[in-house]
């Protein structure tokens, strides 16, 4: 399936003929957020920005896909419209890999409103997975510490979502994963063990370990668990590796991808030791998440290695990340959308978003949204509880969103997944543990600035009156 | 990104390359199949196939791969195997759309197994997550009873994953999609509504609702919920349907997208009855899923037409399904693999699976796996529990698994998405709905026949002893 401008909702069409007849020359600003953390953590990685960048720079209508909207209740003139369709807009958005927060801008799109219209379904669809699943691999990142992970997700992965999750997985600090396309493609690393089936193809779980070690030694790790992990799996691979050191190479690891992996991994540990076979590397799998993992750790499991699947790539429990695209402004004009629940109401005009460093360069916890045609805010407002405000001058403030597509062309080099990686690592260390922590982190502040909130509030006056 | 050979694990190519080397000839027999039902429900509806059917006839590595792959220990002579590499085994599976069981397979790879592993990634990653959808749709299906559902997912699915939970949404009993490009390529209904982005586009609500039903007054559903539902969008709805019915035209319909649907959508059916619009249908959308259906049908919520996103396309809350792929023969030998938890031990050989349907053609609830060798089986006994037995003399026996594809080719023509989901209907109404309902569903019998119980006895007892 190749992404083309008919990847969209119909009523992007639909809306976008009304535009076409009515206001064809409208320009709007949309603003990309979300309303809340995925896994009621404290943050979210912002990831797929450079496969949008990528994505709308090509994004116009197949003949094919023409011919099935003439089915369709379009009128000919706008059929026309669409045969020339490109995204000539700009978008301005945070760094991919950076670290956000709900209820702020983390992208905006200004362009004709037929255009922004019709890209808001494939802009939402690549945002909001990349971005669960690149903050589901931070957690993860976070509870392995210093250790390796590997990503072996695709089998269970949302078909081929699964391509787009190993990327996100490798931006929120994973080291390398089983999927070759995926690897190939964004230039990530590449790993794998054995499975049971090819265990279970030998007679003999000795035989079956001799022929993989000898036919390839590099990186070599044993699956130890087929019939028995103690009695037969690990005694096994301690033959192998004796008879690999005599061949002057080395056992890289042993996996367990079963039973109670913290008293596998000890006795593991010290049947390895006591063979002399320190080096020889202990893996595990086996329905790992965040948790698991901090609860190995905990036990002080010898684990150096750990394979995750299906949590990573399905983004477990949450599934999903809620992202929204709002209308916030036409032809100059602010734009409002009101709700019942408070917290859904959008927010009006074009904005930029500060962040405030303390004197270190630690992230202090705020974020301040400002009109864009407003200097740096000197304080900043809680957006509905008129008691609590924030005075902004002791902070460096860094403003988020930059320019990043103008008339429909990026104005940066394509950015390699290892750097964008790399960028939210850094990003990530100079948020404080608190925000990190899994249970009731510290709530990071996301305040308006005082004019942006009478703007809004002169909004909603003006519907509800 | 295009479905070739690397669209798999790296280790199912290093074992390959061991395989290539030790039993270059080895012919295998893999079982898919999964150990539990989703959803803690009482059946799955097995999707995927005909995508899996197409890709394998075409499964091939690309000269790029070929190239990435020098880079990872391969040896020459295997790197110029895999360039000839094309999948020639043969198929046997359940009709797509059928419903199906845990442990027991649903479809059994037979091919050399060189060729039996490489395909083992790609094939798990469509089938688990169709079967996954599929089933979650003929849930909402069961709940939604004869009523209209949309799938609405896109921006929220699992990146290009959408594409195909919108295939399987319609195969598990959904009637249309918002996804165009899904729509287009399965050949399904397409629909849309309007966003609150084209309310907000204008001044006024009632001249955006006018606008759009003069430039598409077919189909036309207005969302209502953008200020005020019953105060300012379902009175300007009546307006607009009004107008359309001097142009001798009649709206379709009205959209609730938040708020407490039950009470907005008893207020508004009053609302146009009295204005006799009694035709002018009701859409709900707003995170539904079978549960709140079923809440709003037992409200007696005068709701049409339910539009289902998020909770549909992602599948949540299991958002995966652990289908396996199991070496169970190879060379004729039979294959097993024994675990700590007994549920997880494999069953050895080529099987066949048969389902016990009663005098009126209902399924009884029970069907019995076989060894491919044996005939129909007189009686089938539980997997572990050696009191319980049943007699199959009485039933009507119907062979489930049927060979799709051989040396590489499918044999029948392919299917298309509106057959199978008629097919699956089908099969859903033969199923008794104490295997339908939510809350513990009846347990449906998976049972072995003596011979194939007596063979995997046998194997535990050789690689136990």
């Amino acid at each position: 399936m190749e992404i083309t401008a008919s990847y969209t909702d119909l009523y992007q069409l639909t809306m976008a003929q009304v535009y076409f007849k009515t206001k064809p020359n409208g320009t709007a600003v949309f603003d990309y957020y979300f309303r809340s953390n995925p896994f009621e953590g404290g943050y979210a990685v912002f990831a797929g920005l450079e496969n949008i960048l990528e994505i709308l720079e090509n994004f116009t209508f197949s003949p094919s896909d023409i011919d099935y909207l003439k089915h369709h209740n379009f009128e000919p003139s706008f059929l026309d419209y669409l045969k020339g369709f490109q995204f000539r807009g700009t978008i301005s958005s945070c760094k991919e890999g950076d670290v956000v927060f709900p209820n702020r801008p983390i992208l905006q799109v200004e362009a004709n409103i037929i255009e922004a219209q019709i890209v808001e379904t494939v802009l939402l669809n690549l945002l909001n997975f990349q971005t669960l699943i690149a903050t589901k691999a931070s957690r993860i990142r976070y509870s392995a510490m210093d250790k390796v992970l590997l990503d072996m997700g695709l089998r269970r992965a949302h078909a081929t979502g699964g391509y787009y999750a190993t990327r996100a997985a490798i931006i929120g600090g994973f080291n390398s994963t089983s999927n070759v396309k995926a690897a190939k493609d964004f230039k990530v690393s590449c790993s794998g063990t054995m499975a049971h089936s090819y265990i279970q193809s030998y007679e003999d779980e000795l035989e079956a370990f001799r022929d993989f070690a000898k036919i390839r030694p590099k990186q070599c790790v044993l699956l130890v668990d087929t019939y028995n992990t103690l009695k037969s799996g690990l005694p096994n691979a301690i033959i192998v590796a004796k008879e690999m050191e005599v061949r002057g190479e080395r056992l890289m690891g042993v996996r367990l991808d079963s039973g109670d992996l913290a008293y596998l991994a000890k006795k593991a540990r010290v049947m390895l030791d006591d063979a002399d076979l320190k080096y020889v590397k202990i893996v595990a799998s086996n329905q790992l998440d965040e948790f698991v993992i901090n609860s190995l750790k905990e036990q002080k499991a010898p684990i150096d290695i750990f394979g995750v699947g299906t949590n990573l790539v399905t983004g477990k429990p949450d599934a999903s990340l809620g992202g929204v695209y709002k209308l916030s402004e036409l032809n100059g004009e602010p734009r409002i959308k009101l709700s019942e629940n408070i917290i859904k109401t959008t927010l009006p005009f074009k904005k930029q978003v500060y962040r405030m460093l303390d004197e270190s360069g630690m992230f202090y916890g705020a974020d301040a949204i400002a009109l864009a045609s407003e200097e740096k805010p000197t304080k900043m407002v809680h957006p509905f509880d008129q008691t609590k405000s924030l005075a902004l001058d002791r902070f460096q403030q860094e403003p988020l969103l930059e320019k990043v597509m103008e008339r429909g062309q990026r104005l940066f080099v394509e950015k390699s997944v290892a750097e964008i990686a790399q960028y939210s690592k850094s990003r990530l260390a100079q948020l404080p543990t608190e925000f990190k922590r899994f249970q009731n982190p510290h709530i990071y502040k996301v305040g308006l600035s005082p004019k942006l909130k009478e703007e809004r509030d002169k909004l909603i006056d003006t519907h509800t009156r």
